[in-house]
Protein backbone atom coordinates (compact mmCIF):
# COMPACT_ATOMS: atom_id res chain seq x y z
CA UNK A 1 0.00 0.00 0.00
CA UNK A 2 2.79 2.33 1.10
CA UNK A 3 4.52 1.41 -2.26
CA UNK A 4 1.35 2.34 -4.15
CA UNK A 5 1.06 5.94 -2.44
CA UNK A 6 4.89 6.76 -2.91
CA UNK A 7 4.39 5.88 -6.83
CA UNK A 8 1.29 8.19 -7.11
CA UNK A 9 3.09 10.73 -5.28
CA UNK A 10 5.98 11.04 -7.21
CA UNK A 11 3.46 11.45 -9.73
CA UNK A 12 1.72 14.20 -8.02
CA UNK A 13 5.11 15.96 -6.91
CA UNK A 14 6.63 15.59 -10.71
CA UNK A 15 2.82 17.67 -11.90
CA UNK A 16 2.91 20.03 -9.50
CA UNK A 17 6.38 20.83 -10.15
CA UNK A 18 5.68 21.82 -13.57
CA UNK A 19 3.00 24.02 -12.19
CA UNK A 20 5.09 25.72 -9.60
CA UNK A 21 7.97 26.10 -12.42
CA UNK A 22 5.24 28.56 -13.76
CA UNK A 23 5.47 31.08 -11.21
CA UNK A 24 2.45 31.08 -9.37
CA UNK A 25 2.99 31.06 -5.49
CA UNK A 26 0.06 29.16 -4.53
CA UNK A 27 1.56 25.76 -6.93
CA UNK A 28 4.88 26.49 -5.35
CA UNK A 29 3.27 26.68 -1.71
CA UNK A 30 1.52 23.55 -3.01
CA UNK A 31 4.69 21.90 -3.62
CA UNK A 32 5.92 22.05 -0.48
CA UNK A 33 2.71 21.58 1.76
CA UNK A 34 0.18 20.58 -0.62
CA UNK A 35 -0.46 17.21 1.19
CA UNK A 36 -2.72 17.30 4.21
CA UNK A 37 -0.53 15.09 6.40
CA UNK A 38 1.65 17.78 6.17
CA UNK A 39 -0.65 20.78 7.13
CA UNK A 40 -1.52 18.63 9.88
CA UNK A 41 1.64 17.62 11.17
CA UNK A 42 2.78 21.33 10.52
CA UNK A 43 -0.46 21.90 12.98
CA UNK A 44 0.80 19.90 15.30
CA UNK A 45 4.02 21.36 15.67
CA UNK A 46 3.17 24.82 15.75
CA UNK A 47 0.87 23.70 18.73
CA UNK A 48 4.03 22.22 20.39
CA UNK A 49 5.07 19.00 19.38
CA UNK A 50 8.56 17.79 18.72
CA UNK A 51 9.17 14.41 18.56
CA UNK A 52 8.66 11.71 16.71
CA UNK A 53 6.48 9.37 18.63
CA UNK A 54 4.19 12.70 19.58
CA UNK A 55 3.34 13.41 15.77
CA UNK A 56 2.53 9.76 15.41
CA UNK A 57 0.47 9.21 18.70
CA UNK A 58 -1.72 12.27 17.50
CA UNK A 59 -1.97 11.75 13.76
CA UNK A 60 -2.48 7.97 13.84
CA UNK A 61 -0.02 8.09 10.92
CA UNK A 62 1.84 5.24 10.09
CA UNK A 63 5.50 5.57 10.69
CA UNK A 64 7.37 5.17 7.28
CA UNK A 65 4.55 7.85 5.97
CA UNK A 66 5.05 10.15 9.14
CA UNK A 67 9.20 9.95 8.26
CA UNK A 68 8.77 10.99 4.74
CA UNK A 69 6.74 13.86 5.64
CA UNK A 70 9.19 15.01 7.63
CA UNK A 71 11.94 14.70 5.87
CA UNK A 72 9.96 16.66 3.01
CA UNK A 73 9.10 19.42 5.39
CA UNK A 74 12.91 19.46 6.97
CA UNK A 75 14.09 19.98 3.31
CA UNK A 76 11.50 22.18 2.40
CA UNK A 77 12.56 24.93 5.46
CA UNK A 78 9.46 24.62 7.42
CA UNK A 79 11.27 22.17 10.09
CA UNK A 80 14.89 21.89 11.49
CA UNK A 81 16.17 18.52 12.99
CA UNK A 82 17.90 18.60 16.59
CA UNK A 83 19.40 15.90 18.09
CA UNK A 84 18.38 15.64 21.41
CA UNK A 85 20.10 12.00 22.34
CA UNK A 86 22.69 9.76 20.93
CA UNK A 87 22.24 6.61 21.85
CA UNK A 88 19.84 5.58 20.47
CA UNK A 89 20.26 8.69 18.14
CA UNK A 90 17.08 11.18 18.48
CA UNK A 91 16.07 14.37 17.36
CA UNK A 92 13.73 16.78 17.79
CA UNK A 93 11.57 18.69 14.87
CA UNK A 94 11.44 22.11 15.60
CA UNK A 95 9.79 24.60 13.26
CA UNK A 96 11.78 27.00 11.83
CA UNK A 97 11.24 30.97 10.65
CA UNK A 98 9.51 30.00 7.50
CA UNK A 99 7.51 27.35 9.24
CA UNK A 100 5.98 30.07 11.54
CA UNK A 101 5.25 31.92 8.72
CA UNK A 102 3.14 29.30 7.82
CA UNK A 103 0.59 30.08 10.69
CA UNK A 104 -1.34 32.72 8.50
CA UNK A 105 -2.55 29.83 6.02
CA UNK A 106 -3.09 27.55 8.85
CA UNK A 107 -5.68 29.91 10.73
CA UNK A 108 -7.23 30.92 7.67
CA UNK A 109 -8.35 27.49 7.18
CA UNK A 110 -9.02 26.79 10.99
CA UNK A 111 -11.39 29.98 10.50
CA UNK A 112 -12.70 28.91 7.01
CA UNK A 113 -13.48 25.52 9.04
CA UNK A 114 -14.94 26.79 11.93
CA UNK A 115 -17.52 28.79 10.20
CA UNK A 116 -18.83 27.07 7.65
CA UNK A 117 -18.19 23.40 8.59
CA UNK A 118 -18.93 23.41 12.53
CA UNK A 119 -22.55 23.45 13.03
CA UNK A 120 -21.77 22.94 16.80
CA UNK A 121 -19.73 25.94 17.82
CA UNK A 122 -15.50 26.29 17.30
CA UNK A 123 -14.10 23.73 18.73
CA UNK A 124 -10.60 25.59 18.24
CA UNK A 125 -10.53 29.41 18.71
CA UNK A 126 -7.18 31.95 18.54
CA UNK A 127 -6.55 33.77 21.37
CA UNK A 128 -4.81 36.91 22.83
CA UNK A 129 -2.14 34.59 25.04
CA UNK A 130 -1.90 37.27 27.58
CA UNK A 131 -5.72 38.17 27.81
CA UNK A 132 -6.67 35.12 26.94
CA UNK A 133 -9.24 36.92 24.67
CA UNK A 134 -10.68 35.51 21.59
CA UNK A 135 -9.32 36.75 18.06
CA UNK A 136 -11.39 37.81 14.88
CA UNK A 137 -8.81 37.09 12.49
CA UNK A 138 -9.55 39.08 9.15
CA UNK A 139 -7.09 39.49 5.95
CA UNK A 140 -6.50 43.31 5.75
CA UNK A 141 -4.33 45.51 3.31
CA UNK A 142 -2.13 47.22 6.07
CA UNK A 143 -1.66 49.92 3.76
CA UNK A 144 -5.13 51.27 4.05
CA UNK A 145 -6.85 48.98 7.15
CA UNK A 146 -9.31 47.93 4.62
CA UNK A 147 -10.40 44.39 4.56
CA UNK A 148 -9.58 41.98 1.84
CA UNK A 149 -12.57 39.88 1.39
CA UNK A 150 -14.69 42.41 0.10
CA UNK A 151 -14.78 42.21 -3.42
CA UNK A 152 -12.03 44.81 -3.32
CA UNK A 153 -9.06 42.88 -4.45
CA UNK A 154 -8.17 40.83 -7.33
CA UNK A 155 -4.90 39.00 -7.79
CA UNK A 156 -2.93 39.88 -11.16
CA UNK A 157 0.67 39.39 -12.65
CA UNK A 158 3.63 40.53 -10.83
CA UNK A 159 6.92 41.67 -12.20
CA UNK A 160 8.16 38.45 -12.08
CA UNK A 161 5.41 36.63 -14.11
CA UNK A 162 6.74 34.26 -16.63
CA UNK A 163 4.58 34.65 -20.33
CA UNK A 164 3.13 31.40 -19.40
CA UNK A 165 1.32 32.73 -16.16
CA UNK A 166 0.51 35.84 -17.86
CA UNK A 167 -1.48 34.10 -20.04
CA UNK A 168 -3.61 32.37 -17.24
CA UNK A 169 -4.43 35.78 -15.55
CA UNK A 170 -7.57 36.94 -17.20
CA UNK A 171 -7.02 40.42 -15.88
CA UNK A 172 -6.92 43.31 -18.04
CA UNK A 173 -6.42 46.78 -18.03
CA UNK A 174 -8.74 48.83 -19.41
CA UNK A 175 -7.02 51.10 -21.44
CA UNK A 176 -4.13 49.11 -22.95
CA UNK A 177 -5.70 45.71 -22.99
CA UNK A 178 -2.71 43.92 -21.88
CA UNK A 179 -2.46 42.41 -18.68
CA UNK A 180 -2.07 44.88 -15.97
CA UNK A 181 1.24 44.51 -14.61
CA UNK A 182 2.10 46.04 -10.83
CA UNK A 183 5.13 48.43 -12.27
CA UNK A 184 2.06 49.87 -14.78
CA UNK A 185 -0.25 52.98 -14.21
CA UNK A 186 -3.27 51.48 -13.23
CA UNK A 187 -6.33 52.53 -15.46
CA UNK A 188 -8.52 55.85 -14.96
CA UNK A 189 -11.18 53.39 -14.71
CA UNK A 190 -9.99 51.00 -12.45
CA UNK A 191 -9.67 47.52 -13.92
CA UNK A 192 -12.25 44.84 -15.45
CA UNK A 193 -12.08 41.39 -14.24
CA UNK A 194 -14.31 38.77 -15.23
CA UNK A 195 -14.13 36.72 -12.07
CA UNK A 196 -17.31 35.98 -9.86
CA UNK A 197 -17.45 38.41 -7.04
CA UNK A 198 -16.41 41.98 -8.61
CA UNK A 199 -18.93 41.94 -11.47
CA UNK B 1 -3.53 4.83 -12.86
CA UNK B 2 -6.60 6.56 -11.99
CA UNK B 3 -8.09 3.24 -10.35
CA UNK B 4 -4.87 3.66 -7.74
CA UNK B 5 -5.25 7.12 -7.31
CA UNK B 6 -8.98 6.53 -6.22
CA UNK B 7 -8.00 3.71 -3.62
CA UNK B 8 -5.72 5.33 -1.97
CA UNK B 9 -7.75 8.95 -2.41
CA UNK B 10 -10.73 6.82 -0.95
CA UNK B 11 -8.40 5.80 2.23
CA UNK B 12 -7.19 9.10 2.82
CA UNK B 13 -10.49 10.27 2.84
CA UNK B 14 -11.38 7.96 5.55
CA UNK B 15 -8.55 8.46 7.41
CA UNK B 16 -9.50 12.41 7.22
CA UNK B 17 -12.69 11.92 8.29
CA UNK B 18 -11.77 10.69 11.40
CA UNK B 19 -9.49 14.10 11.95
CA UNK B 20 -12.85 16.17 11.03
CA UNK B 21 -15.13 14.07 13.26
CA UNK B 22 -12.25 14.44 16.14
CA UNK B 23 -13.65 18.88 15.73
CA UNK B 24 -10.42 20.03 14.45
CA UNK B 25 -11.76 22.76 11.86
CA UNK B 26 -8.18 22.51 10.01
CA UNK B 27 -9.16 18.87 9.67
CA UNK B 28 -12.48 19.40 8.25
CA UNK B 29 -11.28 21.77 5.58
CA UNK B 30 -8.74 19.58 4.55
CA UNK B 31 -11.48 16.99 4.09
CA UNK B 32 -12.96 19.87 1.64
CA UNK B 33 -10.47 20.89 0.05
CA UNK B 34 -7.03 18.89 1.00
CA UNK B 35 -5.81 17.89 -2.28
CA UNK B 36 -4.10 20.56 -4.17
CA UNK B 37 -5.48 19.87 -7.29
CA UNK B 38 -9.02 21.08 -5.37
CA UNK B 39 -7.12 24.20 -4.40
CA UNK B 40 -5.72 24.60 -7.79
CA UNK B 41 -8.86 24.57 -9.10
CA UNK B 42 -10.58 26.56 -6.94
CA UNK B 43 -7.74 29.27 -7.65
CA UNK B 44 -8.90 29.10 -11.35
CA UNK B 45 -12.35 29.87 -10.39
CA UNK B 46 -11.91 32.77 -8.11
CA UNK B 47 -9.77 33.76 -11.15
CA UNK B 48 -12.82 33.59 -13.03
CA UNK B 49 -12.53 30.40 -14.63
CA UNK B 50 -16.18 28.47 -15.07
CA UNK B 51 -16.08 25.70 -17.85
CA UNK B 52 -15.09 22.27 -17.45
CA UNK B 53 -12.76 23.05 -21.02
CA UNK B 54 -11.18 26.14 -19.21
CA UNK B 55 -9.94 24.07 -16.26
CA UNK B 56 -8.40 21.65 -18.10
CA UNK B 57 -6.81 23.37 -20.41
CA UNK B 58 -5.15 25.65 -18.05
CA UNK B 59 -4.59 23.01 -15.33
CA UNK B 60 -3.67 20.10 -17.28
CA UNK B 61 -5.26 17.85 -15.75
CA UNK B 62 -6.71 14.44 -16.54
CA UNK B 63 -10.50 14.92 -17.38
CA UNK B 64 -11.86 12.13 -14.80
CA UNK B 65 -9.92 13.59 -12.40
CA UNK B 66 -11.24 17.33 -13.10
CA UNK B 67 -14.76 15.27 -13.26
CA UNK B 68 -14.20 13.85 -9.82
CA UNK B 69 -12.81 16.91 -7.79
CA UNK B 70 -15.33 19.62 -9.70
CA UNK B 71 -18.15 17.19 -7.68
CA UNK B 72 -16.18 16.69 -4.63
CA UNK B 73 -16.15 20.96 -4.66
CA UNK B 74 -20.04 21.12 -5.79
CA UNK B 75 -20.48 18.91 -2.90
CA UNK B 76 -18.50 20.11 -0.35
CA UNK B 77 -20.56 23.94 -1.59
CA UNK B 78 -17.24 25.70 -2.47
CA UNK B 79 -18.65 25.53 -6.47
CA UNK B 80 -22.55 25.43 -7.43
CA UNK B 81 -23.40 23.57 -11.60
CA UNK B 82 -25.26 26.28 -13.47
CA UNK B 83 -26.92 24.45 -16.74
CA UNK B 84 -25.83 26.96 -19.47
CA UNK B 85 -26.47 24.75 -22.49
CA UNK B 86 -29.01 21.90 -23.26
CA UNK B 87 -27.88 19.81 -26.01
CA UNK B 88 -25.16 19.05 -25.37
CA UNK B 89 -25.74 19.58 -21.53
CA UNK B 90 -23.06 21.69 -20.31
CA UNK B 91 -22.66 23.04 -16.85
CA UNK B 92 -20.71 26.49 -15.55
CA UNK B 93 -19.32 26.19 -11.93
CA UNK B 94 -19.70 29.03 -10.49
CA UNK B 95 -18.17 29.92 -6.40
CA UNK B 96 -20.38 30.24 -4.15
CA UNK B 97 -20.30 32.60 -0.87
CA UNK B 98 -18.36 29.35 0.80
CA UNK B 99 -15.63 29.14 -1.97
CA UNK B 100 -15.19 33.09 -1.69
CA UNK B 101 -14.77 32.34 1.95
CA UNK B 102 -11.79 30.60 1.03
CA UNK B 103 -10.25 33.30 -0.71
CA UNK B 104 -8.34 34.19 2.56
CA UNK B 105 -6.67 30.54 2.59
CA UNK B 106 -5.33 30.94 -1.00
CA UNK B 107 -3.98 34.91 -0.41
CA UNK B 108 -2.21 33.68 2.66
CA UNK B 109 -0.85 30.68 0.71
CA UNK B 110 0.27 33.14 -2.07
CA UNK B 111 1.94 35.59 0.60
CA UNK B 112 3.79 32.52 1.78
CA UNK B 113 4.70 31.08 -1.45
CA UNK B 114 6.11 34.57 -2.58
CA UNK B 115 7.81 35.22 0.59
CA UNK B 116 9.91 31.59 0.90
CA UNK B 117 9.66 30.53 -2.85
CA UNK B 118 10.33 33.13 -5.22
CA UNK B 119 13.75 34.61 -5.18
CA UNK B 120 13.20 36.18 -8.56
CA UNK B 121 10.21 38.14 -6.97
CA UNK B 122 6.33 38.05 -7.07
CA UNK B 123 4.77 36.51 -10.07
CA UNK B 124 1.20 37.44 -8.50
CA UNK B 125 0.27 39.68 -6.46
CA UNK B 126 -2.65 41.12 -5.11
CA UNK B 127 -4.02 44.18 -6.32
CA UNK B 128 -6.66 47.13 -5.02
CA UNK B 129 -8.88 46.58 -7.97
CA UNK B 130 -9.99 50.46 -7.81
CA UNK B 131 -6.27 51.89 -7.31
CA UNK B 132 -4.79 49.25 -8.84
CA UNK B 133 -2.17 49.37 -5.91
CA UNK B 134 -0.43 46.73 -4.40
CA UNK B 135 -1.87 45.20 -1.08
CA UNK B 136 0.33 44.38 1.81
CA UNK B 137 -1.94 41.07 3.22
CA UNK B 138 -1.54 40.82 6.90
CA UNK B 139 -3.87 38.88 9.25
CA UNK B 140 -5.16 40.79 11.59
CA UNK B 141 -7.34 40.59 15.43
CA UNK B 142 -9.94 43.05 14.11
CA UNK B 143 -10.73 43.02 18.33
CA UNK B 144 -7.62 45.36 18.94
CA UNK B 145 -6.08 45.64 15.64
CA UNK B 146 -2.94 43.73 16.39
CA UNK B 147 -1.11 41.97 13.88
CA UNK B 148 -1.66 38.53 15.01
CA UNK B 149 1.44 36.74 13.52
CA UNK B 150 4.07 38.27 16.09
CA UNK B 151 3.68 34.96 18.49
CA UNK B 152 1.24 36.70 20.56
CA UNK B 153 -1.62 34.50 19.46
CA UNK B 154 -2.38 31.01 20.01
CA UNK B 155 -4.94 28.47 19.56
CA UNK B 156 -6.80 26.71 22.25
CA UNK B 157 -9.42 24.36 22.49
CA UNK B 158 -12.63 26.35 21.78
CA UNK B 159 -16.36 25.55 23.72
CA UNK B 160 -17.31 23.13 21.06
CA UNK B 161 -14.06 21.05 21.60
CA UNK B 162 -14.30 16.87 22.06
CA UNK B 163 -12.72 15.21 25.19
CA UNK B 164 -10.08 13.96 22.14
CA UNK B 165 -9.53 17.10 20.90
CA UNK B 166 -9.11 18.75 24.49
CA UNK B 167 -6.63 15.89 25.17
CA UNK B 168 -4.24 16.84 22.12
CA UNK B 169 -4.17 20.44 22.32
CA UNK B 170 -1.15 21.47 25.33
CA UNK B 171 -2.39 24.74 26.54
CA UNK B 172 -3.00 24.70 30.00
CA UNK B 173 -4.34 27.38 31.77
CA UNK B 174 -1.72 28.84 34.47
CA UNK B 175 -4.16 28.91 37.80
CA UNK B 176 -6.23 25.99 37.26
CA UNK B 177 -3.69 23.21 35.58
CA UNK B 178 -6.89 22.43 33.13
CA UNK B 179 -7.07 22.92 29.55
CA UNK B 180 -7.93 26.78 29.10
CA UNK B 181 -11.18 27.25 27.82
CA UNK B 182 -12.69 30.41 26.30
CA UNK B 183 -15.68 30.05 28.83
CA UNK B 184 -13.28 30.08 31.15
CA UNK B 185 -11.74 33.77 32.87
CA UNK B 186 -8.26 33.55 31.48
CA UNK B 187 -5.77 33.57 34.45
CA UNK B 188 -3.77 36.60 35.95
CA UNK B 189 -0.23 35.59 34.20
CA UNK B 190 -1.51 34.86 30.70
CA UNK B 191 -1.87 31.18 29.57
CA UNK B 192 1.49 28.99 29.37
CA UNK B 193 2.20 27.09 26.25
CA UNK B 194 5.33 24.86 25.10
CA UNK B 195 5.20 25.76 21.58
CA UNK B 196 7.90 27.02 19.46
CA UNK B 197 7.16 30.55 19.00
CA UNK B 198 6.29 31.87 22.43
CA UNK B 199 9.23 30.31 24.71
Amino acid sequence: MMVVIETVNRKLIMERVSFAKAGCPIARSLERVGEWWSILIMRDALNGLTRFDEFQRNLGIAPNMLTRRLKVLVSAGLLERRKYCEKPVRYDYVVTERGLDFRPVLWTLAVWGSKHFAPEGPSVVLVDRETGKWAKPVLIDTRNGRTMTDGGYIPVTGPAASKRLRSRYPLRSVRSGLPLEMNEEPPPGGVRYRGPAYE
